[in-house]
Order: structure tokens, then C-alpha cells, then sequence
């Protein structure tokens, strides 16, 4: 099927403070986006379409720099999210590091003139972006979303978007999420913070003015983020026990299987790239992220509080083999919608690959998206709101 | 039940150097044991118990710093392997750090005098630690030991001695272990060693010299090891979602979680008493574990070779929440066993509490460790040998 071709990224600047959950205000930021297909003439067929941990607002499509869009292969005219029928727009998240005001810009409240945020850029949550996404949502004239959609931590964002803005959206399409972190979630999350807060070149998160990045750091994080995105069967299947060399060499740090030189490699291409204290921030807001809290836990109570605007259809979608956030935490979700008589679809994908899943191109996974789409679709078309 | 009581360390030096898998020699070295029960006048009830990842030769008991051996709970007088019936034997393998040689010791083999072994100390096996032990049980004048007992790593060197020393073992008693270990395992085991040998204080492991200890990587080691030690569900009724505060501090760096505090802290402990080498050396042993890999993959072939000698009864343990060396590795191993007609007994435990269950005092796991060492007893006191 098609690619969408070239895009370009665009930024838009808000100079009014966002207030955050912490407290805190973050001071004027801008955030940056791209779109894809065409907003049609009732501004009613918008879909958002929200980033996990290292991914950003380039969904499809090629960039500036020849790379294709994360979810290049769901967004694309005639591909299930149809470009030819909806504008979908992709937005890079405030505290990010690829374009959106992140660690890496000028901190303004800084008294040393000239020196970025660094450590010192306030925590950012799961409904903080949110309450971005929607500013920018009605900064484009849009007063209703036909749908938001985001896999992992991005169907947090969605499901968030029901409980902040519940009249912003028409459907919620959060895929592979959970209603919070378990505790070994927020564990392996630690480890990779204490990689890289402790690597001697993160210098307490200023490193930027030591000319250094703390890549040891990364390194480690991305390898134990990575062991934890894959089934355990997919692993065996992929690598199993298969040796790099003919033979043993009886080494403790050359690389002897396989395994080994993949996770060093998506290591090192990790800390290449992504920014060591947007890592920080990024884990943080998915250890904080749980509706529920303020409602005794009960995530049902959560959804009863917005009732009235949550009569909207939620799509859910689970991995069997998702051992990081895996169907029972879908499910939760589930039961909390059905005990507030709240329309919900929920399709349970028995899929080799594990977390991962909601980034590749599995039939079933996509045939299940396809058909939502169509039928948002006709409904587009036929004018409804809610 | 009443412990043994205080414990004294014993040294045997061996002055024939060791040949080792890799081609390799260990010249001359020593090897700290202690020992619990008294041997009878058959010097037949000899138990010998190996030690996993982080322990040694302290099984029972006090020591001379007021440490409770790491398995007193299973190994006592009146307790499942009673030291009233049983000689027991702990054993510290070559390359540990706890008294037995090992990376921190003088490497005769350098040039430099005065030279420790650090990153140098020769890369051994699982069958490599099983031959050191057999040369002490023979030195102890023990022709053939009542059985060999393990858990995890212990488990495939009780393994590994029916495969290379089938006449000198009755019984073979492998708790919550597996044949080899899987890619995922391979990976966590990988994550552990790049953070050791990443930290600027390994000096490509001659930090003993640098008057350092890479504490950092071993600190970002032990928290990875820990999570796989425990269950998902037990992690969350222990620590759940609780914060160690009364309420979020919003802050990347901070402990905000209870689980955070609990790692943290496993984390400063290891890395106060143990060696960056001893855990390279222990995780690469671990890793290239694989019997049935020169058998062309087939683990009923491995213990075929040996099926005349292997005349003896094994009994495996797995635990159902155990992630790590999950119940379906140990029934690979009873599959093989089956295969051969070599008796077996196995018994899978419904525990809570992961793969650390294996040393805690689960009543359905100590009943069959009783009952298994009862048999094993009486077989004693008739006189049986294989």
C-alpha cells in the first residue's frame, strides 16, 4: 500500500504557561506536529494519534532525514487509520527530545543566561500531555476529535483523553496499555533510571554543558527496555542460544551469542539518539499514571465521574504474549467501562511478538483496527457527533 | 527447629592445576568449604550442596560473622536434610568471593609480582566447579556421595555431576533450575555485565589495583537479577503501587515508590560484598550451561551416554511462579530423564514467590525435601550403593 511520502514536521508555539499536575507551570513552549491527509469541511474528522516512550509525532510517511513514521505501516491512504478519509495528526510530546520544548532547550527561568533545562525541566504526566494535545487540537479549529488512538504509553494518553476532555473526542483507541504500572513495571523503569542518573557522565542532568552524554546510561536502559518489549518465546525463536562466533570463546565481556550483539546493538543506536533526561521524565510519567488513585483505586469510579460526556466507543486491544502490559491489564480496563455501561469493543490479538506487537503489521491486529476506522468513518460521514 | 550452630570455614588446598572447558589450567588454588552431621564409618551419607549465583559455601549455621547460612532453613538437625543422618558439605566454587580462589587472589601466572587475577582469573564452568568438587569429596575420602542437592545454579551442577561423575552420586536433587538458559535469560544476565564493565571503576576489571569497585555497575546488576528472582503478582502484594512518602514529590530522581526503596537497597548491599569479576565470571558459567548442546540439541542424548551409571534417582522442583526457570524448564529435564527409563520424581509447587521460593520455607516444597531425604536415609542405613 502507499506511504503518505514526504512530510514535514510543524511547530506551533503557545505562549501561555501549561499548568502541570506537579504544581508547577511550564513556562511558553511549542510543541511539534504533523498531519496527514485533510481536514474536512465540518472539521470532524480528526484523529490524534499519541507517541509511547521513544517515539515521536512522525507517525508516517517520510521525514526530512529519509526516516519512515513509527506507525508508517497503520496510517497511510488506504492503509487501516485511511489517510484518504481522516487528518490524522501526530504530536511530539512537551519534555520529549525531538522537537517539542524538551531538557534540551533554554531553561527562561534559569539565572545563568543561556542554560538549558536540563534536570531542572519539570516533571511532565500522562494529563499534562494531554491538556497540550487539546490546546494544540483547538489551536487547528478542531472542537472534536473523531478519535484518539496511541499504543503503550500512548493509550494511556487516550484513555486520559476520555477522563480530561471527554468532549473533545468521539472514540478512544488505546492498544497494548494498562490502567497503571505494576510494581516490576516500575522496577525495570528504575533500573534504567539508576543506569543512567549514575553513569559519571549524566553530571546531576547538566551534562549538555560538559560536552558529554551519559551513553553508558542509556545503553543499559534502552538493553533492559528492550529485553522487557519482546516475548520470551519470540526471543528463543529469533536468537535462542545461536553463537555470534563457530564456537565458545570463554569470554566474559566479548560477545558469545547472538542475543547479546542484538541488545548492545539497540543500545548503542539508543544512546545515538534519545535524550537522557527525556528518558527520566518519560518513565516517570508512565510509573505515575494511574486514574484510579484519586478514586480509592476503583478505575471503574474513575470512568463513573465522566459519564455523562463518556458516551463514546472505546476499542481496546491486547497481545497474549504482552508480558509488560499484558491482556489482564486491558481487561481491567474493560470491566471498568462494562460496570459504567460503557460502549467498548475489546480484541484480544494472540500474537507471538509480545509488547511489541502494536508496532507491526500482524492481519488479525490490523483488520480489527481497518474496520473501526471504516466505521468512524461512516459516521464521519453521516454527520454524527456526541 | 534448632539450627547447627556455629560454623567454622575450612581450607583444602590443591597443588595439581585444574584443566578447564575453555583449554585453559587453574594452577594450583583452594577451595573453602565447611561441613555439617558427621560421616559415618561407610562414609556413605555425604551430601554435597551447591551454591547458586551470590552464595557460597555457608549453608547452615552460624558463621564466624555472625551470618546464617543461606539455606539453614532446609539443613539441620531435625530439619528436611538433617545433619543428625547426613555429612553435609557447602562448597565456595573457584572464582567466587568468598574464599576459594577467585579474581581477588594473587595470579601466579602474571608477570607483574603481586598481580591479582581480576579480569584475568580463567573463565569457568558449570562442569569446571563440578570437577573442583569432586576432587575435595574424594580428598574428603567420600567415594560415593549420598546424593548432590542444588537450587537455580546449584540445580545444574547437581545436573552437570550426573553427567560427568555418574558413579560418584546416588541421588541427584535439582531444585528450580533449567538445562541452559533461554535468550531472555541470556539478555538480563547481559544488561548485568555491561553495566559492571561500563562503569569507568571496572578499569577493564583491575580496579583492585585503582583502589575502586565499580559499584555502580554492580548495583544496576543486582537490581536487574533481583526483579527476575521475584513473581510479578508477589512484587505487587509486597509493594504494589505504594509510595515511600505521603504523597508524589514529582521528581525524576527520587524514590517515589516503595519497590524503588526495596531495589535501591538490594542494589547498596551487593554491591558492599561482592565482586564485579566473580559476577561476570558467575553469569558467563550460567550462560554456556547447556548438556544437550553436544548432543546435537537432544538432552535424552546427553543422559544417555551415561544411562548405565545413571542407575540413581533424581527428584526435580520447580515452582509455579518462577519466571525465571519456569516449571515447563525442569519438565524438559524430566522429559529426558524419562526418556532413558531413569527414575524420577518431580514436584511442581504452587508458590507465590517466584524463583527466589526455592530458598524460603515453603511447607509443601519442605515436605518433599523431608520425605526425599527420609528415603535417602534409610537407603543409608541399609546399606544400598549404585
Amino acid at each position: 500500500m502507499a506511504s503518505v511520502g514526504p512530510v514535514t514536521a510543524q511547530q506551533m508555539h503557545f505562549s501561555e504557561p501549561l499548568p502541570l499536575q506537579s504544581g508547577a507551570l511550564l513556562p511558553s513552549y511549542q510543541l511539534t506536529y504533523e498531519t496527514h491527509g485533510t481536514l474536512n469541511a465540518e472539521r470532524s474528522n480528526a484523529v490524534l494519534v499519541c507517541h509511547a516512550l521513544n517515539a515521536s509525532h512522525h507517525v508516517a510517511g517520510v521525514d526530512a532525514s529519509g526516516n519512515k513514521g513509527w506507525w508508517d505501516n497503520l496510517i497511510g491512504p488506504g492503509k487501516p487509520l485511511d489517510t484518504n478519509r481522516f487528518f490524522v495528526i501526530g504530536v511530539n510530546n512537551p519534555g520529549s527530545c525531538f522537537g517539542s520544548t524538551g531538557p534540551m532547550h533554554l531553561n527562561p527561568l534559569s539565572p545563568v543566561p543561556g542554560r538549558v533545562w536540563g534536570a531542572d525541566f519539570p516533571v511532565v504526566t500522562v494529563e499534562d500531555w494531554v491538556d497540550a494535545q487539546a490546546r494544540l487540537v483547538q489551536r487547528l479549529g478542531i472542537t472534536q476529535l473523531a478519535a484518539v488512538l496511541g499504543g503503550s504509553l500512548g493509550g494511556m494518553q487516550a484513555l486520559a483523553w476520555t477522563l480530561r476532555h471527554p468532549g473533545m473526542l468521539r472514540h478512544c483507541i488505546a492498544v497494548a496499555t494498562a490502567p497503571n504500572l505494576s510494581a516490576q513495571n516500575i522496577a525495570f523503569n528504575e533500573v534504567a533510571r539508576r543506569a543512567i542518573v549514575t553513569d559519571p557522565d549524566f553530571h546531576g542532568g547538566h551534562f549538555y554543558e560538559h560536552g558529554v552524554v551519559p551513553k553508558r546510561g542509556l545503553r543499559v536502559a534502552r538493553m533492559v527496555g528492550h529485553i522487557t518489549y519482546l516475548a520470551e518465546d519470540a526471543m528463543d525463536s529469533k536468537f535462542g542460544r545461536e553463537l555470534k562466533a563457530a564456537a565458545l570463546r570463554y569470554s566474559t565481556q566479548d560477545i558469545e551469542f547472538q542475543i547479546e550483539s542484538y541488545l548492545r546493538h539497540q543500545g548503542d543506536k539508543f544512546a545515538e539518539y534519545f535524550d537522557a533526561n527525556t528518558y527520566l521524565l518519560i518513565t516517570r510519567a508512565l510509573d505515575y499514571f494511574d486514574p484510579a488513585a484519586a478514586h480509592g483505586g476503583d478505575l471503574a469510579r474513575a470512568f463513573a465521574a465522566n459519564a455523562e460526556t463518556l458516551r463514546k466507543r472505546f476499542l481496546l486491544v491486547s497481545f497474549t504474549t504482552d508480558w509488560r502490559f499484558a491482556p489482564e491489564r486491558s481487561r481491567e480496563i474493560v470491566k471498568a467501562l462494562v460496570a459504567n455501561r460503557i460502549a467498548c469493543s475489546y480484541a484480544e490479538i494472540d500474537a507471538p511478538h509480545g509488547h511489541d506487537a502494536f508496532l507491526l503489521e500482524d492481519p488479525r491486529y490490523h483488520a480489527v483496527m481497518r474496520s473501526t476506522f471504516e466505521r468512524i468513518a461512516a459516521e464521519v460521514a453521516a454527520g454524527v457527533r456526541s
